[in-house]
């Protein structure tokens, strides 16, 4: 069946520590879509305008990616997003400049053989297009969300009614502790889940993520990288990992969700190794895998005994 | 033969947000000599002086701690320091004062049975300090140290001089950057191996603690606790259960270290829940062994197949 991916494709501009790229391809469907197609075929929903490069389409295209939810405006330009990170601090972008652009009067529209998708990502976009996408769904097995701070601070309300219909909230560390007014992430993913999902996870940066549930909490660590490029991109790559997994077994149980976290850290950890999504378009399944033995190697330790 | 733990003894007034504890039991000493306790006899090596509580002692010898070691200064007054913590931040503590006191001339003398001991913790003193205990050590089995921000300013020389002696080094994550130039932790841990030492670990609060070999990286998280009432002494509790463990085992291999590590995690995810060390002091070996089970479900996951 696939995934949908529902989000930004962006043209990014990214100064960090190992230098700066220029209108890079970018943006949540995109990494996100990237990332998933290492596991399940994925479409896409999003919009760009007539000044996205054609090149950049073959990108997508090579990852078989299913495009007939990309909107084209030919009268527009593409979303542009640019920012830096702190030598101190890859952790965080600091937004520079943001252009909406097409995106101003984007309304995701599915075509109709989307609307039977069972596995979602609704990447970070206005909370009221994630609400127009779930109203065009048909019955899916599992969404999972992802938001920002923006949202959280200006349309809380239409947020909170997305994240009531959806199966697994996404959020880093700073949006849970905003979202629920408290410092604790532990109190911060019960609130969540006292609003409706089955999970929550939020993403840790460097030091990994969370997953809870009413019943259990699981934690992946980041796989230890030691040159970090280009962080841009690491949660989206992270998310569309995890939902291509899940729909590769089409399941949505414990056992498969942390098996998807793991999925989702290691194509995290390769994606911040280069610019843009560099280094993912030219990873091999056998890397992917090497690293999920090395992964799994890093967090286990036989029963104590005293 | 049971552990030997250097540090301090210290009378803490502590505010966090949930209270204010006024010359409780502090020191890294302490809190590493109790937490030891639960898995080898321990030793102390440390300084009091006139003012310190018997009621206190009586802690340290419920806890069956060899207390040969420990001098007392008729004409002086304890090691006090006090601080509090941040509501948004509960990882670093800001130092309010610290009164040396009995420290300011304290000179680590070992009785003659301490000499032999095989499991060695030097907690963070002046490393001069260090350097007089290791010069009257006979070939101990493992040696670990911990430091601080201070010394890697004022006195680096002296500390690589002690980390050059030891076998496992003990550094937050702060201290790791700040030590090595640098702020990826696995080059950090790399430029502290590349002194001598066989591991590093360092510690990331909430985040759990890393373990770092020439071949091997393993991570252990915090277990997660929502109401943190007190961080102080996390750290030496870790450190503490970790060296000692270690010691039950007279095992100083990759194994024993990853369970040691675990052990650690537990202990001070307890020690956090409450003042001083009130919640170790109650503690059931039951207790710690069911955290255990929770903490090895938190990370462990099925091999993903793709």
């Amino acid at each position: 069946m696939g995934v949908l991916i529902v989000g930004s494709i962006a043209l990014d501009t990214v100064e960090t520590p190992y230098g700066t790229l220029k209108n890079g391809l970018g943006g949540s469907a995109t990494y996100g879509s990237v990332a998933a197609s290492f596991f399940s075929p994925a479409r896409i929903v999003g919009v760009v305008g007539s000044d996205f490069p054609e090149c950049y389409l073959s990108v997508l295209e090579k990852r078989k990616i299913d495009l007939l939810g990309l909107q084209k405006i030919t009268k527009g330009r593409t979303f542009k997003w640019s920012g830096s990170y702190d030598e101190k601090d890859l952790n965080s972008a600091i937004t520079r400049n943001t252009e909406l652009n097409v995106f101003a009067d984007f309304h995701p529209s599915l075509p109709e053989e989307y609307k039977n998708s069972r596995f979602v990502f609704l990447g970070n976009i206005h909370p009221s297009l994630q609400i127009e996408v779930l109203d065009q769904l048909n019955k899916p097995k599992f969404v999972m969300v992802d938001s920002m701070n923006l949202w959280i601070n200006t349309t809380r309300h239409d947020l909170i009614k997305v994240i009531k219909r959806v199966d697994l909230v996404l959020l880093n560390e700073t949006e849970a502790k905003m979202l629920c007014d408290t410092n604790n992430l532990m109190t911060a993913a019960r609130k969540v889940l006292a609003l409706g999902p089955k999970f929550i996870i939020i993403k840790k940066g460097e030091h990994g993520a969370m997953l809870v549930s009413n019943n259990e909490v699981f934690i992946v660590p980041a796989f230890p990288i030691e040159k970090v490029v280009d962080p841009t991109g690491a949660g989206d790559s992270f998310a569309g990992a995890l939902i291509g997994y899940m729909a590769s077994k089409d399941k949505a149980d414990s056992s498969v969700l942390r098996q998807s976290l793991a999925v989702g850290s290691v194509i995290a950890s390769f994606n911040v190794e280069d610019f843009s999504l560099n280094k993912m378009l030219n990873l091999k399944k056998s890397q992917i895998k090497s690293r999920l033995k090395l992964l799994a190697k890093l967090t286990s330790f036989n029963a104590p005994e005293f």
